[in-house]
C-alpha cells in the first residue's frame, strides 16, 4: 500500500484551512491563444498560483501539515515537540513560519555560506539557525548535535527532522493544491484534462498525482523537469527524488517531460509580461514543458482524439525570484534570439 | 458645472461592462503591517490591480468609454467614426484593442524615434501606426494630414481624436475604477477612508476623484507625483495636467504628495517580493508617496481622530514594466542602502 493516499490529503487539507492560503486559480486568454495556436486544440490553462502561498512557495502547505501533525500525535502526552531541519530555501522559511504559528520551536541547519539574505529570512520567522560547513557530512553531524542538545536540556523534548520533500506529512500536504486547482477548474467551467506540476525532489508531484488519481483518474498527470540540471536557473528543482516519492510518482505519474534553460527563461518573460505575476523561474517549467516547447506533449495532445477543448492545469510553484538575476538571463535571451 | 459628474462615471461603467475587466482588489498583511507601524494605526491597503486590466493598464476603461460613446452618437446617421491618437505609451495600445474589439479603425501618430517595440504592440492590436519626427510640430501636422487624408477617401468618415488624457470620455471611463474599488473595499469589510492615485496627466486621477466624491464625498482623494520631473523613472507619468483635468482635480482632489525616485524604486521592489505582481514603476507612487515615505501624509493621519482603523485605496495603474531596466534600478537600490 502506498505511503501516501488520497485521504492522506483529505485529512491535511483539513488541516492547513484557516492556516496557508486558498491560492487562487488565474487564467490568460493571450497564453490560451498561443498554446492552442502550437497545439492545434482549443486550450484552455488553468494556473494555480502558489507564488501567492505565504511564504512565497507552495512548501507552507506541507510545513503546516506536518507541525500540525505532530502536535496532534503528542497532544496530551507531556512531551513537548520541536521541529529541525536543512534547507536554505523555501521549506526552511515555511517551516520557521508554520511552526511559529503553531507555537512550536524550529531549528534550521544551513551551511555558512548561504546567502545571508536567506538566513535572515529564517530568523525573520523566528526559526533558530545553526551553521555547519557546507558538506553532507557536516550537515548531518550538525542536525545530531543540535537534537542532543535540546534533549539533553529538557528531557521532555521530541526533536523531529522534516524532510522538505521526503517526509510522507509533507507529501500529503503539497497534495492539497492539487484538490484545490480540480475544483476550482470545474468551478470556471473547465475541469481538467492534465495537470503539470514541476518535480525537484518530488514532493509536489507525488502529493499533486496522488489527490488528483485518487479523486480523478482520468486526469493525466506530469512533472516538468529542466533538461540541464543541475546548472539550471531554476534552482528550487535542485534536488533528486526521494524514497517515499520516487514509488509514489512511479505508481501514480503519467510522463516527466524536460525543457530547456532558454525555453524556461522564455516561459517566465511570458508570464511576467502577459500575467503580470512574479514567479521563480522554477515555476516556469510545467508551462515552458508542456505548453510551448515540448513536442513530447505536442505528440499525447495529438494521440488523444477529443471533440471538446483541452484544460491544461499548470502549477506555479513559489514566487521568491531573484528579479536583478533574472533580469539578466532576460536580457541575454533578448540578445540570443536578435 | 463641472465637465464630468458622477453620473457620466456611472453611465462609461456600464459601456464598458463585459469589454474592461472588473480587475481585482489585493491586500496585503506584510504591507499593512509596515504601514501600521510607520504611521502608528491600524491601516489596511487595499490594491486596486489595473496591472490586471486587458493591455496592461487602466487606460483600456477610457478608451473603451470613448469609442462606445463615439459609437452611439453616431448611430443611424450613416457616418462611420474613426479614432486617431498620438501617444507611444499604453494609451495608443488600449485605443487599439479598443478599436479592434468595436469594429472601429484606430490610427496612432508616434515618433519615429520610438521603441519599434512599442509601434509592433499597437499593431499586434489592429491600429495603424503612421511615424512623424519627433517633434510636437510635426506631430500635430500629421495628426491634421492623416485626417484630412481619411476624410478625403471616405466623405462618409468622421475622424475623432482621442486624447490620452483630457477627452471627458476618457476621464469618465477611467473614474470607473473608483466605483468599482469602494464596492470591492465595502465586500472586504473595509470602506475605503482615504484613496491615492497617481497624477500623470490627470486622467485618471480627475475621474477617480469625480466617482468618490460623488458617491463618498467624505473620503479623502490624495494624487501621488514623482518629486523628480521629468527625468523620473515612472515613465508613465511624464505629461502635464490638461485643460478638463486639470479644474476637475483643483475641485475634488484633497492633496497631492510627492515620492522621491528611490522611494518609487523601494516601493516598486516590495510589491515585487511581498505582492509577487508586476507593476511599471508608475503604479508604484501612491505606495511610496503615502504609505511609507511621506511625512505629510502621516501628519494628516495624526491630524484626524480616529478611534478605528484606517483603510487606504491603492490603485496600481499599469504592469508594462520594463523587467531589465528596472532591475538595474533595484540593483543601484542595494548598492546605496549597504
Amino acid at each position: 500500500m502506498a505511503v501516501v493516499q488520497l485521504k492522506d490529503v483529505e485529512d491535511a487539507r483539513k488541516r492547513i484551512q484557516g492556516f496557508a492560503h486558498k491560492t487562487p486559480a488565474l487564467t490568460s486568454s493571450t497564453l490560451d491563444g498561443m498554446v492552442s495556436k502550437q497545439l492545434g486544440v482549443n486550450a484552455h490553462l488553468i494556473f494555480k498560483c502558489e507564488n501567492f502561498q505565504k511564504v512565497g512557495a507552495f512548501k507552507f502547505r506541507g510545513a503546516t501539515n506536518s507541525i500540525k501533525s505532530l502536535l496532534a500525535e503528542y497532544e496530551g502526552t507531556g512531551k513537548k515537540p520541536v521541529v529541525i531541519t536543512h534547507s536554505s530555501g523555501n521549506h526552511a522559511q515555511a517551516l520557521a513560519l508554520a511552526a511559529r504559528e503553531q507555537g512550536v520551536t524550529c531549528h534550521v541547519i544551513m551551511p555558512n555560506n548561504a546567502p545571508s539574505v536567506k538566513k535572515a529570512a529564517v530568523q525573520g520567522y523566528g526559526g533558530i539557525v545553526t551553521e555547519c560547513e557546507p558538506t553532507l557530512q557536516a550537515r548531518e553531524d550538525t542536525t545530531a548535535q543540535v537534537t542532543q542538545q535540546l534533549i539533553a536540556q529538557d528531557s521532555n523534548t521530541v526533536v523531529e527532522f522534516i524532510s522538505p520533500y521526503n517526509d510522507v506529512r509533507v507529501i500529503a500536504g503539497q497534495g492539497t493544491l492539487a484538490l484545490e486547482v480540480l475544483e476550482q477548474a470545474e468551478e470556471l467551467g473547465k475541469p481538467l484534462d492534465v495537470l503539470i506540476t514541476p518535480v525537484g525532489g518530488g514532493g509536489m508531484l507525488s502529493g499533486c498525482a496522488v489527490a488528483t488519481k485518487g479523486s480523478k483518474p482520468a486526469i493525466r498527470v506530469i512533472g516538468a523537469e529542466p533538461k540541464v540540471n543541475p546548472k539550471t536557473i531554476a534552482d528550487g528543482l535542485l534536488t533528486s527524488l526521494g524514497s517515499n516519492t520516487f514509488p509514489l510518482i512511479l505508481e501514480h505519474v503519467d510522463a516527466i517531460h524536460t525543457a530547456s534553460e532558454e525555453e524556461i527563461i522564455r516561459a517566465t518573460k511570458l508570464v511576467y509580461e502577459r500575467m503580470k505575476i512574479v514567479i521563480e523561474p522554477s515555476s516556469a517549467v510545467p508551462l515552458a514543458v508542456a505548453l510551448l516547447f515540448s513536442l513530447e506533449f505536442a505528440e499525447w495532445v495529438k494521440s488523444v482524439p477529443r471533440t471538446g477543448g483541452l484544460n491544461i492545469g499548470i502549477v506555479f510553484s513559489g514566487g521568491n525570484a531573484d528579479i536583478i538575476k533574472l533580469s539578466e538571463s532576460f536580457a541575454q535571451l533578448e540578445t540570443t534570439t536578435e
